[in-house]
């Protein structure tokens, strides 16, 4: 799943990647971080493992207050 | 752009993340984390974009030793 800082919640991390990508000499505009995480699940239930992710995002994952998440699922 | 460590690469947040979600009691094979980096390009030439975002990843946004990357443009 995916876990970004949410619009409007400052992004150091972000905003170091944009200054420095300019420094290099890159025009970008904005810049945000976030964290990836693969998982292996192991069920053929695809409403299930959403269920289930879903969980862990909020349980550990991700910090509600600040981030949202992006729940993809791939067969393996 | 997303960017992870690359197979057989140690990866001490996957390993925190994969023993604390099974002390939660989800039971998950292997995990690992990586980093979601958004960008905003101001142009239009797709083939111009990716290797720009090319380039930023192998000065700046990956290390490529022991880290991979994927691109993903999107139209906004």
């Amino acid at each position: 799943m995916l876990v970004r800082p949410k619009a409007g919640i400052l992004d150091p991390q972000g905003q170091a990647v944009e200054s420095s990508l300019r420094q290099l000499g890159f025009p970008v505009g904005e810049a945000r971080v976030g964290r990836v995480v693969d998982l292996e699940l192991d069920t053929a239930d695809v409403a299930a493992a959403r269920a289930e992710v879903e969980r862990m995002c909020e349980q550990l994952l991700a910090n509600p207050l600040i981030e949202s998440f992006e729940i993809e699922l791939e067969d393996a």
